[in-house]
């Protein structure tokens, strides 16, 4: 017998979309706690040509009323639901929802099941502080690090995330496209931290966002956790491709994906790689670059690469390039564990032991990592064109975190030239970025990326024709 | 890759058992509203000596500590934990318990998990409440109907069950040896009344009691439901055998099978039949046996067989069956459905609101259902001999509710002649049982008891030799 | 401006009972976690005619709804509200209360005051327990003094009062008939205490035994406790005189006196008496009876005599009475505080924290005073008679406790001469009661009773006449 | 005996400030769901020299800390603290608070009283969310009336107290100095309408805007309510005067004066106006202005005048004069009721019941009153001169609403040059004011002011002489 990746849990959650899609029309109460807007503030969300605040709420909410649906792409629900509109009003009690034409999957019997309400309400309520809050004064808060931090923690706290609570947050990354095999132990990882008392925070999207929630949900369950927590943080730009899981109970959309990044860095308590694709890749060298700055050398932050027996090769490839590019210093930061999931949760929970010890006789937040370092240049987008690619210093010598700066800017310009639209007219129009750099980084870099095709980590069609030049 | 029926979750529990079992030491002291416990009780459930008090509790004990165990042996987890041991105390704060030598299983890096103490407790709970109310005036109060009815109702009460709430309590029965297609349905199943708000009711075993509660589990985390509850009936005799699936978070042990059965019935507000074996038959019958008085006739009281598409034969089969002995106003009392769990959730939806109109109009209770009326008959233990067996009378003509109590005591007596020691002993020594009735009506009994050796859903060790004899 | 003691409050609580009393009919459904009952325990309450449990019923009933009305008057209640008729009947979420001609005090707009309702359902639960419960066995179990005490224990578990939290449950003893000066000094002890986080408990009628409760609600609001109790323990034959004060939100009807004070006693973790007529002596007297015992030798048990700088003299006479009776050393088992409502509360706090290191010590359970000896004489009712009384033993010489149980009976029968119905007629019919003891202790006795006559705290019309005559 | 004024409640909350005042140092840790402030808010309230902010802490911190004390003098507690001081700090489990020679009064046994310390970190709260969020853009803003409704409604907000609950929030004002009677009044209007599930909302002092906060203590406690709301809204000038009573379990700091009576009209759901002094007329005139606008004319508005029997002449007063300025429609506006707690309680119970119909009707929220129309001239301070109070036209003919706001004017500058130190200078050096009107009213002001002085409503040192002169 065969089964499916994901098959299973896809019955369990709803079944695959079918192709004819029926919609429900609906209007929707907030239970509970909902947040309290203001008539300007609904005002604006209701204003379609303002700015494109309506449109942005619309594909938002459609990703939330998907909620895993089996289809990770991100135009097919557009397609399939051309008729969804959704309108926010105020009302006696607070703020209603009024749906048209939205998916009946997110419906039972006509009522919309209770977490993709919440959710639905969280995409309100995140939209209308970021359009409000940030907008007007957007350019010259985000001018300095310390303003944009201070946008990030203002973002979370406004979605009520940040609690004052024992650290117990474990972030975790990787691929939403892997194997079977892999999924299962993503989730058996959940599973061993649920049992240990620790909360999940991943991108929400499906794969390895989605299986340590799933893991935790049946572990919470037995240990009669009560207040868990299953944090998903997205972006607008990418909410409709990785709609979240419903398991999800806080959700929290920033902004673009440097403040996405550094969300996650200052709110876990430690962090775990599951195997990705170039994407992964891109945040492990986000996160190096961090921690190998000076200021940020004592502090206490557990990093894990882990994956099942399968994926031992696949983390040893991740290492050897970390160790040539970075050096093996670089390499102290984190622990590889391969095919032991209770080992790695136990590390974690003595790692984030050892972070709540020192936040204490540091006295900083439980809630927010505050003492990190971040430094300005990893909190600006990098647009890569063939000016800044061809500007990326790839050479032995220089101080590791500023090389891994410079890799992760090289990753993320080779993501954006496989698949964002803007990047491949680029390089369609005036060839291969080049990269320059030493030889043998060139090499490591080359090989690394091939393998991630050949391991089906990156979605290509047709032919995988590389949007790069490495000129040593 | 072949994936065993039932390897995903086993996994996901714990794992299967190891074949030299570690052990922990620890000392247990409930969270929250524990039962306090006077004095006399906590010396009794200390006494080893009074009556074999003490060896019940050490094995009900160790059922528990090893719920989520892939083992089903009875005697396997006594052998694997030759020296474990359980003492309650009165401590400070109310009871503690001292566990020696314990199933490590049960543990998480030295902390027992959560769910588990509770059930631990509640074994505590329900087995001095048994010994202390039940015991010195048992044969009188249970000479009658009513006496038994009233004690089943404080027994339920004492163990924190029966709550004022609105109907919404669906009791699954069904085989513990299921194969894996017949348990993703029950899963299923548990899933679309988890969504719809519906609670679990099972024997809280393996297979088919704990598919519905896994299903449901995810769908209440998606509807955000916070005081969800998974309850396990149990009795002393059967607990070791089927230890409860440590999502059940209330577990009762009731004294015997038949107080088990009526605890099942007067506490649902409706039941859902999965495939099962010859014990599935018996449930069957009994509660056809009291639905079929003139008293219940109008009683609302919904009931579905239902599995997978590929057990449509098996039903069609029962059906047939039941039709045949008790006739087709029998065949009103329940439906059908097969291969379609939303169907099964609707109907039983559907079901559950008539049985409350039908409780309000009637101003009986939410939570116990008094208006079932329970013949005697039905509660008293009926115990195979060779008498009683040949004294059954299986023929056409009779009041079908008088002859589904004989049936139900053939099935009975059966399940005895193949696996109870003492009635095994019987047949052995003076051969199988006799049982009379009509021809046609044997040769159903006979050929429905050799579909479920062929299904596999009676465990047989070597050729199936038949412990009665049909006398037409 | 002249203001009548307790106007302003009786004003707070609904006013003076007005000549002609408004009635109302309602139904009442309890609200969350009721009690569930059984058919046969709703049958019992229902039937009027079974043994007086309806008289009973109706009586206490009441007594709860006219819960703080100004009138101590027994029989007041039961003149202003002839037609008033209660009926319990089972209903689909539990029980239901019909009431006929209820007090309209009771009531805000037609509507029942939550917390009166919450009294009226103890009522029911309570004289349901002791009926079904207590009733058959009561002759053998109340035969051991161990029996009796369980029997109070399962009395106050299924008044769901006995709680695993930490010890915090201070009684306050002292009369309901106090000046306005006592009074205001009641609650603030009361005030104090509940600054310190400790809960009150009292016999729940006018006085002494409302004002710390009063003063300790104004306490929690400020030190914002949620879970606050007021436990109020009466008895059937006192409920009607002493109407529960609406601020206890926890009522237990105990069976009768002997039952009343040893549920204070082994629930209380301290105790403080403030001033009251002979039934204060009476309750000292009991009190020091059992601490004198060496079986009570070394056991923590905070004791506080305390009233305004007003009432030194009376504590005095009190002390100098025990002193001379019993001993100095029974002067060691408390403390006399005047006029600092704070130093109480310090010590008590203080004391109540020794109670709870000596119970871990112990491990004896916090809720329930397992260890206090109490001897089965002190359980036992003692029937005032001729023939009783002139047995009484009080001469120097007797063990301390032997001799205070003989005094608590004497002062027990000169209440019964003075106020009892079945007592004073004997008195009438045969003369006063002789009493037997050493000339000097009589005369304090005597001078003892006269100064409570003296300061108003005994209930007398006309001259006082003495049901007793001393013999020395 | 003769019973001062507020003696007994004094008393019961801690008693008068002792001539000598103790302190203690402490470190106050907020318990529970405590704000998240970030290190920039964190860093403004520990900067001493950022503008003042620093010692507008010290003495709102200071108000709060001696709550319940006897003295309404504001600069008393500075004078008997002098040392007092407060640090904020971020700590690990978010913010800690450093206490240095605080009030011993705040504390028990060393231990800040719960509600005091809630208090306290409200006051943080506000601060730095008034001095982060309104201080840079509050001149843009405020330039609008729908700007500065914003800010109102982002302030209370922030404090959480805008709750999308039933409309169940009665304003009560009156005066802070008011005699013994028309204290326990409020009192008992306080338990009245708590006993009708009606939450309260003052300004937070003593007198009128304590007694119904503790009238509705007793009967929330009655009502076993438990999330009951005493709304305190205050403004920093007079916080320190009019210290919040503990009771108050919500907090709100307004910047100003206009902003807290805005705050006041946009929350209630029924205003009540017990009896008081120049400064309750000003709040009389205030909102009658407001509701005698064309836009406000079908808005439902509960509005009471009450007081004891004794208050009928003041009331009697009070009516003439808004019928001889405003005309007799302004008096359709509210209802006298005098000496009939329970008759205004039922008023306002009902009123309440039409508000909430009317918000559901024309879907309106539930928590602010978006739907009242306040002109930007009600919303702007009016800052007396001799040139503004000379510009004010007192005249028949024109708009009521216009008129109220003169006349509202005429009122302020009057309060302001009693006892305001800025206005009293202006007065003392060019003389009294000249206001300018039509005699007859010109007269009935007089009239009004003298009567205030003669009931002692006004504080006035020595013979009063009037700060006005009226030219008709």
């Amino acid at each position: 017998m065969h089964i499916e990746p994901e098959h299973i849990d896809a019955e369990a959650e709803g079944g695959p979309v079918p192709s004819r899609a029926p919609t429900v029309d609906a209007r929707i109460y907030p239970r509970g706690g909902l947040d309290v807007l203001s008539r300007d503030e609904v005002a604006r969300l209701r204003d379609a040509s303002a700015g494109g605040m309506h449109d942005l709420l619309r594909r938002c909410a459609l990703a939330v009323l998907t909620s895993g649906s089996a289809s990770d792409d991100p135009r097919a629900a557009q397609e399939l639901y051309p008729d969804f509109d959704i309108q926010v009003l105020q009302q006696d009690r607070g703020v209603r929802i009024d749906l048209k034409a939205a998916p009946a999957m997110a419906f039972v019997d006509g009522e919309i099941i209770r977490g993709v309400a919440e959710l639905l309400f969280a995409v309100v309520r995140d939209l209308a502080f970021t359009a409000i809050e940030l907008d007007p004064e957007y350019s010259a808060e985000l001018d300095s690090s310390a303003g944009t931090t201070d946008a990030v923690f203002r973002l979370l706290r406004n979605a009520r995330i940040l609690q004052p609570a024992d650290p117990n947050l474990v972030v975790c990354w990787g691929g939403h496209s892997i194997g079977r095999e892999e999924y299962l132990y993503t989730k058996q990882v959940g599973y061993e931290l649920g049992l240990r008392g620790l909360d999940i925070c991943t991108g929400c999207g499906p794969g390895a966002m989605k299986g340590p929630m799933k893991g935790a949900t049946i572990a919470h369950a037995k240990q009669r956790r009560r207040r868990m927590r299953y944090i998903g943080i997205t972006e607008p730009g990418i909410i409709a491709a990785e709609s979240p899981n419903p398991i999800v109970n806080h959700l929290v959309i920033m902004p673009d994906i440097e403040k996405r990044l550094e969300a996650f860095v200052r709110m876990a308590h430690g962090i775990i790689v599951f195997p990705g694709g170039v994407g992964t890749a891109e945040e492990i060298l986000y996160l190096l670059g961090i921690l190998l700055r000076e200021e940020n050398a004592d502090l206490k932050f557990p990093l894990i690469f882990s994956g099942p027996a399968s994926a031992a090769a696949y983390f040893e490839q991740i290492d050897k390039f970390i160790r040539l590019t970075l050096g093996d210093a670089a390499a102290e930061r984190y622990r590889i564990v391969v095919g032991d999931s209770v080992e790695v949760a136990r590390i974690m929970h003595a790692g984030v032991a050892d972070v709540r010890r020192q936040r204490i006789a540091q006295q900083d937040s439980f809630f927010f990592n505050w003492a990190l370092a971040i430094p300005h240049e990893f909190q600006q987008p990098f647009i890569p064109t063939h000016e800044t690619m061809a500007a990326l210093d790839l050479h032995h010598g220089r101080k590791p975190h500023e090389l891994a700066a410079d890799l992760r800017r090289a990753f993320s310009g080779i993501v954006g030239g496989n698949v964002k639209e803007p990047t491949m007219r680029l390089v369609e129009a005036n060839g291969p970025f080049e990269i320059h750099g030493d030889a043998d980084m060139m090499r490591a870099l080359d090989a690394l990326l091939r393998a991630f095709v050949a391991q089906g980590r990156m979605k290509i069609a047709g032919e995988y024709r590389p949007c790069y030049r490495v000129v040593a």
